[in-house]
């Protein structure tokens, strides 16, 4: 039996949504790839899988990992915990298989792979195991921020990112002790993040941006937006910088 | 006389360092671009400008924008405000120039060009007066975490981001109050972040990113880093994710 080396383990960040937000360091990982991987949910192959799709080769092979349950159900409950942790062991035990052999898996994730994105369950099951390589991505806020030119902090300005799931009152506390602030997690947490900005006094200045760089996407002011709720694709930005020399 | 149509307005990330991690997007306005600026010491045209080499048509202007003072100078000293406002308008002003006659002009800036970058003092001043378009690059924070495939936050943890221009006292509460945390800008300001970090108890956690994703880039624990003062391209990397399924 001949030995056979292992495949490389990627974890390759798509940007937020506009493919030409693209590294090429991610295009090319994309191109060395023999089986691509992305997180989905039933019923369709997700935005990281659409943003790449001129950039497989043909023979690629494809690997969609399909969440158990609905992103909806709240990640604290003891009920989640099992069945994701059983689905991300299993998700591994998959691209294993691949990587022994001798097979590269790239694995997709929208924004930065290592910022809040579901790479990172792969990414500690699998880099202590294989020649693993992280390429960086341009994170939703950055895409956000800069398709509005909404220049967030500048020189000692602190920078709070918080998930919408937090508590009102922690989301409250943090907004009031902040420059600039970048909710993300939107979505049915539309109501509570607007309590917790109107209670600090930074309703007025706070940005909402839906599907930031996708071909419909857009911005407007949060006060304006009605309460219907948010798409999962969404996150408001509370600008910091005030002292403009 | 003849009407000109106005020259387009844009920033453009050139990411922390590789190359590769310049986006598609960056490539193409880099070529459609008639002049390339670009914020730079004096005797030496900065890393932003080393970044994009690959990709300048021949013919592209060049344009320095060289700082008057060193940035070692403290911005809240009174006597930087004057010359360091006076600077920035009359940069606005030469791009401006350009913008008139009908040329494209791209500002370019390290990492992404509205978060703690001085193309933010072009954008305030020019971007309500031109056709104008950001393109956001990956932060220096996104390529020191990917280099060193160090996962920062998950779930609902809350990410700081702190300039370590920062007193210690603020520093050390801050620490002490988030999950995830970047310390930026930290130079000559590591004995204090060192000290911040060690009240705050995540000394031992703390890992120092120097020059991430350059040629010469390295990581170490930040506990094992001398005290000699770190160069400009430093930060230190403080991980938040600690309930894993
Ligand atoms: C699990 S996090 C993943 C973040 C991603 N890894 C990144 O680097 O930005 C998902 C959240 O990112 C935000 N998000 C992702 N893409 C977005 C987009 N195109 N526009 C607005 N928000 C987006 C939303 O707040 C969403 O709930
Ligand atoms: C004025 S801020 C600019 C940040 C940049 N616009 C970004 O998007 O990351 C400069 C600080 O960024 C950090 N930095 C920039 N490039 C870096 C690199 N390649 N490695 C480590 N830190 C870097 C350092 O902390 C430095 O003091």
């Amino acid at each position: 039996m001949n030995a056979i080396v292992k495949g490389r383990f990627s974890g390759v960040g798509t940007g937020p949504g506009d493919p030409e937000l693209l590294t090429l360091k991610a295009v090319r990982a994309l191109q060395e790839a023999d089986v691509v991987a992305f997180f989905c949910k039933k019923g369709g192959n997700g935005n990281a899988r659409a943003i790449v799709d001129a950039h497989l080769r043909p023979g690629t092979i494809e690997m969609p990992l399909v969440y158990p349950v609905t992103v909806e159900t709240h990640k604290d409950e003891a009920a989640y915990q099992g069945p994701i942790a059983d689905f991300f062991d299993r998700s591994a035990e998959a691209i294993a298989s691949y990587l022994d052999e001798g097979r590269n898996v790239a694995v997709l994730s929208e924004g930065d792979p290592l910022f809040y994105g579901s790479y990172m369950h792969m990414h500690v099951r699998l880099a202590h195991l294989y020649p693993t390589e992280v390429v960086a991505g341009i994170t939703a806020m950055s895409g956000c921020w800069s398709m509005t030119g909404f220049p967030l902090v500048q020189g000692d300005d602190i920078l709070s990112i918080l998930p919408g799931t937090l508590p009102e009152d922690t989301l409250t506390r943090r907004l009031e002790d902040t420059e600039g602030a970048v909710i993300m997690k939107v979505g049915r947490n539309l109501p509570k993040i607007r309590r917790a900005l109107q209670a600090a006094g930074k309703l007025s200045e706070a940005l909402y941006v839906e599907r930031g760089t996708m071909l419909n996407g857009h911005a407007q002011r949060l006060e304006e937006r009605d309460e219907s709720p948010a798409p999962y694709f969404s996150l408001v930005l509370v600008p910091g910088w005030k002292t403009r020399p």
